[in-house]
Order: structure tokens, then C-alpha cells, then sequence
């Protein structure tokens, strides 16, 4: 998918909702527990009940990874269920030398047909590049996280004065365009969107990590938008795991709806302020 | 698989070589294209031709999930035949927030039984300490990579002078022990292996990028070794595409052979300067 096809959906749906499908085979509701495949039936269910409130699914890999060979056949379902009109990211946070992340890519953007996956950046440039040669595909690469590691780190300070996610963030840019690399920023960080905007102004940001209450989604979302949007918020189990009974397609479309609403709200804030 | 029954196969064969299984379907000799699993069969034959000269296998994800569900049942497969007592290594530079870095623990270390998984330090504590918790399993932590990216981030010079590879190597060891945790390190900069070993003088370092001349495996040896040996190093194309025909398998342990001679001969030279 292509950086317009995703601003369209964004502009007529009035959503930059992402919902992870971080389907936990542990998780999962006692009526699905006889279908033959109930992480695929659960993910089913989500899906219908809210794909037209969200712009992007993100399945994480490594729930999928976690139950073998079944699992992948889970997630190659799921894939072929999602509507080509939405977004899809392989959250698998991935990189490796040269040929093997041109292995990996081709895994995920040829096989299982995903438009996006998660990045890490430790092992630089010859480890992105090969998820930036697949046409309307894209690389998410992990800038700022919003786990407590990631201080660790990321927040590190460079000898020129700036933290190394800075460094990434610069870095990375030039390795790609705004068409096929976006990066992950962490919401718990709201404060370090403006400065993260100066040098990332027209790349899509991925932010995990907002609350249930949308304090974060409004500090974040008028911090960190751009002109077209620039920003896909995830949320996962405060959606898919709104409710645990027979009821949880229906739970799940209700929490998805509030975010929605919510973002229709700063889309229309933001768009007036930027006429 | 503990640290001392590491170091007593080590002892028992003379060798401290890690092969690694990057089985490319595309690359397999033709005599195995009728065989209804070509992958499991090439691992088989190489296995069976090697498993007395290495102490370790390692294959590297990314092949496997380029093949979806078919792959990852090769790889299960190909864990069942790997003798106990040789170590394995999940080549999945994963690295996620902490539950679901143990979801992919539990995929790697519960259902496929590997003894470690390659882990990438972005993402920093909670992303690596769930792969420490499992009784006699290791996480192999990035420090410094053998590719050119690299210089990209890894060599990075922090404000109090040292570079970013080093501060991964002393925060990483506060996490864990010589008896769960190992670093990869770049067989390239064999140069910086003295300093290493001052910052993590006991643990493992798993060595990719020892090139087919041995002059690498002389110069890494010689500064990298310590007293319990404390190197796994990895050779991966060089061995399983030895030939291309239906002798690959012969060829492979000829290959592989060589560098055991090499290892033993280091083996010996560094034990006695030990003395």
C-alpha cells in the first residue's frame, strides 16, 4: 500500500487506529475453545467487528511463533481475512545481516503479503535496506520505545550530546523515503514528539503504548501529527480483550469505537488549525 | 545444556565450531529435490556427517519462516534429530517488550527445545531478561556484529568516550551470569577482542564471519579464548555448500574438519600458554 492509499483510509474512515492482533491462545474466549482454529476464528471476529474503525492491523509475531507450525497457518489466514484496503504490519521487530533480512522480507511482504514490518536498528544499514526494496512496502524501524528498557539504551547519550535514538531516527531517514519507512515512537513519551517532528517531519510514526484513558492519544496526537496524519496508534488488548465472554467481538468494536471517535475529534482540531 | 557440559564436549572433540544450518531452499542439491522434505533431509545429512567435529548448530530463522508452516516444521524436525549433547542456537535476533520476548522464549526454548536464542539489545532489560529465566537456557546478545552496518550504531562513541558496543556488553552482564548469557562478536575485529575480554572475561562469545582461510580463527582464537575456552565459532556457508552435488554432505565434513584440526591446534597452544 502506497502512502496516499493509507491518508485516504485514514481521511475517510476519520481513524489512525491500528489494533494489534496480539492473539494469546491463553487468552482466548471459552466459545471458541472447540473451533478447530481459535486463534484464527477470534481473530476473524475482531476483524469483522471493526475494520471499518481501524486503518491497520499489527499481529504480533511472536504470539503466532509461540504455537509452532499451526501458528503460521493461523497468521497466513488471518492475512488473507484482512480488507486489502487496510494496513497491514508484521510487528516482528526483525534484522539481521544482508541475505537474511532479504529472507525475512521476503517472508513477509512476499509470502504472507504484509505491507509493513517492525525494524530493530542495532545491526544498521545492510539490515534495513532489504525491507526498502520491495515496491509499496514498508520498514518500521524501532526509534524510541515506550517499554522501561528503553532507557537503557535507546535514551543513551552520544558524544555529540544528542540520545542514540536521535542518531537512528537521522540515520535511517537517509536510508529510505517517507513512501517506504516509518518509525516506532513510543507514547509514554509525548514531550520528545516535537523534537522527534524536527527531524522526522513527513515520516508516518507507528506509537504504541497509549492508555486506556486517551489522555496520552491527545497529548501525543497534537504533538506528533503531521500535515497527512503521520501517525498510526496502536492499541491491542485494551480492544481485543475488552471482554473475555461470548461477547468480545462486540466489546471490541465498543472500546475501538471510543478511540475512534476520539481521533475523528483531533483529526478535525488538527486540520483547522493547520488552515 | 549448562556452561561445563559445554566445555566438556568442547574438550572431548577439540573443537569449539558452531555450524550453522542456513538451509536455502533454493540453494539444495538437486539429488534432494524429490524428497518430500529437501530441507529436513539436507539438515539430516549434514548432521550426520558433522555432529563429531562441532559442538554446536545454529540455524538461523530467517530461512525456516521464508518457507512458512512447511518451514517451521522442518526446523522442529530438525531439532528432534540435533544429538543431545550438542548445543543449539535459535538465530532469531529477537527482542520485544517483556511479555512478549517471553512468549518468544517460550516458542524457542519450550516447544522447539533449542539451549539459546540470538537476542538484539535495542530494546534493552525487560526485552532480554525474560530469555534468562529458563533453567540451563542462554540468550546470545548482540555486542558486535560482523557486517558492515555495524559501524553504523555499535561503534557509536558515547559521551564518556567508549563506544555503544561496550556499554551493551557491561549493562547486558549485570543481567545475567557466564551461565546464561552470551554475546555475539564480529570475527572481523579481531583486534577488539582483548578489550572485550576485559569488560566480559567469562562468558561465551558466539563469533560469526570467520572467513574460509583460518587466518581470522588464528587472531580471534588467540585473543578471545579463555581458560574454559569460551568461544563458539560459527561457519555456515562455507561447510553445508562445500559442493553443490550429491557428495555435499562428504564435503561438508571435509570442510568442517579442517577447522576442527585448526581449533585443536589452538586448543592446545592456548591451554599450555595457560600453564
Amino acid at each position: 500500500m502506497d502512502r496516499l492509499a493509507l491518508y485516504a483510509q485514514i481521511q475517510k474512515k476519520k481513524s489512525y487506529l491500528c489494533i494489534g492482533l496480539d492473539t494469546d491462545p491463553l487468552k482466548l474466549p471459552a466459545v471458541l475453545k472447540n473451533d478447530p482454529d481459535p486463534v484464527f476464528a477470534f481473530n476473524k471476529a475482531i476483524i469483522e467487528a471493526t475494520s471499518d474503525l481501524c486503518v491497520a492491523y499489527k499481529p504480533n509475531l511472536a504470539f503466532y511463533e509461540s504455537m509452532g507450525a499451526a501458528g503460521w497457518k493461523s497468521l497466513e489466514n488471518t492475512l488473507l481475512l484482512i480488507p486489502e484496503d487496510i494496513f497491514t504490519i508484521a510487528d516482528a521487530k526483525r534484522g539481521d545481516i544482508g541475505n537474511t533480512s532479504t529472507l525475512y522480507a521476503r517472508a513477509f511482504f512476499d509470502n504472507l503479503n504484509f505491507d509493513s514490518v517492525t525494524v530493530a536498528p542495532y545491526m544498521g544499514r545492510d539490515s534495513v535496506q532489504p525491507f526498502l526494496a520491495f515496491q509499496n512496502k514498508w520498514a518500521i524501524v524501532l526509534a524510541l520505545t515506550s517499554n522501561e528498557g528503553a532507557m537503557d539504551f535507546q535514551t543513551t547519550m552520544l558524544d555529540d550530546g544528542s540520545p542514540l535514538y536521535e542518531k537512528v531516527l537521522r540515520m535511517v531517514a537517509t536510508w529510505g523515503t517517507p513512501d517506504n519507512l516509518m518509525f516506532v515512537v513510543g507514547a509514554t513519551r509525548a514531550e520528545e514528539f516535537t523534537s522527534i517532528r524536527k527531524i522526522v517531519p513527513n515520516h508516518f510514526l507507528l506509537v504504541p503504548g497509549v492508555g486506556a484513558q486517551g489522555g496520552d492519544l491527545k497529548a501525543v496526537s497534537r504533538a506528533g501529527m503531521n500535515k497527512q496524519c503521520g501517525l498510526l496508534v496502536n492499541s491491542s488488548r485494551q480492544i481485543i480483550y475488552a471482554s473475555s465472554g461470548s461477547d468480545f467481538a462486540e466489546k471490541a468494536r465498543e472500546a475501538a469505537l471510543l478511540i475512534q471517535r476520539e481521533m475523528e475529534e483531533l483529526l478535525d482540531e488538527i486540520t483547522i488549525t493547520d488552515q
